[in-house]
């Protein structure tokens, strides 16, 4: 897959994505609508939709004709539910977000708090009620998706207990980012494989080690973004790692070897999915693809 | 069965209850464990347990071998969460909860809001995990729980919105009373009613319309309660809808039309129950307690 096949492939499925979450969520003025104001105004906020697009991407290794794309807007309205936490006062008080306000700025805290729980509520409803023909296949995905979302806020408290000087350690360090970033990402792939007409759970820990080295290098860059990006390629304030003296992948082992981790991991995952099924494609190219962005 | 009986039974199985909660929840000391003393805390601090015991009557209508015990725990587990972030400085601003500290001053803010954030995931993560045997049952539990979660938080925001002085009408407290109480209470038994080895959707329908009497029921009296008893017996500052000038069923309608209404709502219900079933002499004595309770 050449870079140009690859970018053209890309815009085609994120326009998917987009024309889903448009469809699957409820409309702004769906009663009470300021609720359903609030939780379209975060989920169509943009971003790259990389974990929906992950979830496609698996979905083809073992190509099924149940639809991927309402598991794509339950794992996105997932994320976003913990971006909109994440953003408020109590936790890391963010007034923007993708260079918009944050939810609480553009509504007010109240309803910031009851759209996140909205958005996460809603994302084991869709699996629930879009899969409801397929019982099986519904019941795998939400066991994934609460199972990650749990470890999502584990990981997310752990990072707290860090800023708050609990003494962190490369083995916490490892935990948070095992928990917080890599492990949603990791249920978007085994999500992926639980779409398919036949899967075994073997096929289903190789699809675990995958997401779990995408997810790895995907924060390893995120730390590595955060000292060489600006703010405006970012969306977001870079350099706080340095300011709050944070520990992270390049405090500890310096931009070089992060750089060489992220590749490291980033071939583990590539070579795993080919192990997988001949149908990865377009999934390398975007494995790739994350391990070479710029913001 | 008389007084006596009833009260046995109900003790009986709420110490069931309480086991099953011991047993399902992660353990106080699992890492972090400052989110599981959160969440044990906030699960742990009693109440009657209203929604698992109509669960568990519920699923006596037509018994099976399927456990009900996870699906009681799933239910306070998302009941619990929700009475936790409704007592948010965001919120509320509630200090005390069933006379103990509420979870964000035992802990604190932060961590009060994942507490909730997880227990509300977990309440998915153990339909999906326990009934994983049974798929076409966890799935449509799920549906159920995230279903009727929803509704509770659509009540919930035209409640607030009434609070801040948008007008409110009968229309809208019927909407609020349907969706903020009786939804949830509505699940209980549904899901009490999927567990069994078979239903079809016309005894869904009329469990649907037993719950919901029963919910009405329930928020009536609870309004009425607020006049007619005292801090000492709710556990709970009363007098709160009178001093906040609040549209409520007695405002609206005075006590004797609301006591009237809270009898038809409950005469209704079991009725429905005699339909429904002749297994339902337990779920018929519990309608009744609650109608008379005093807190």
């Amino acid at each position: 897959m050449t870079t140009e096949e690859f970018k053209k492939e890309f815009e085609a499925r994120r326009l998917k994505v987009e024309e889903a979450i448009a469809k699957y969520l409820p409309t702004a003025d769906t009663r009470p609508s300021v609720i359903h104001s609030a939780m379209r105004y975060s989920m169509e906020a943009g971003g790259k939709r990389i974990r929906p697009m992950l979830l496609l991407a698996a979905h083809d290794m073992f190509p099924s004709k149940v639809d991927p794309l309402p598991a794509c807007v339950a794992i996105e309205c997932l994320h976003t539910y913990s971006l909109i936490h994440d953003d408020l006062p109590c936790m890391d008080n963010s007034d923007l977000r993708r260079g918009k306000p944050t939810c609480h700025k553009q509504f007010d805290e109240t309803m910031a708090l009851l759209a996140g729980d909205s958005l996460l509520t809603y994302s084991m409803y869709i699996l629930a009620n879009e899969y409801k023909e397929y019982p099986a296949i519904a019941a795998g995905l939400v066991l994934d998706l609460a199972h990650n979302g749990e470890k999502m806020i584990y990981g997310q408290v752990e990072d707290i207990e860090g800023e708050r000087h609990v003494k962190m350690t490369p083995e916490k360090l490892d935990y948070i980012h095992h928990n917080k970033t890599a492990a949603l990402i990791t249920s978007a792939i085994t999500m992926g494989i639980r779409l398919a007409d036949e899967y075994d759970e073997e096929k289903l820990k190789v699809a675990q080690e995958i997401g779990m080295n995408i997810g790895l290098a995907f924060q390893v860059i995120d730390d590595i973004l955060d000292v060489t990006s600006d703010d405006a390629t970012m969306g977001k304030t870079t350099g706080l790692d340095a300011q709050n003296e944070k520990m992270t992948y390049v405090s500890l082992y310096g931009i070089e070897r992060s750089r060489e981790i992220a590749g490291e991991l980033t071939s583990k995952a590539i070579q795993l999915c080919e192990k997988l099924s001949s149908n990865c494609d377009f999934l390398k190219a975007l494995i790739l693809y994350m391990q070479n962005r710029i913001n």
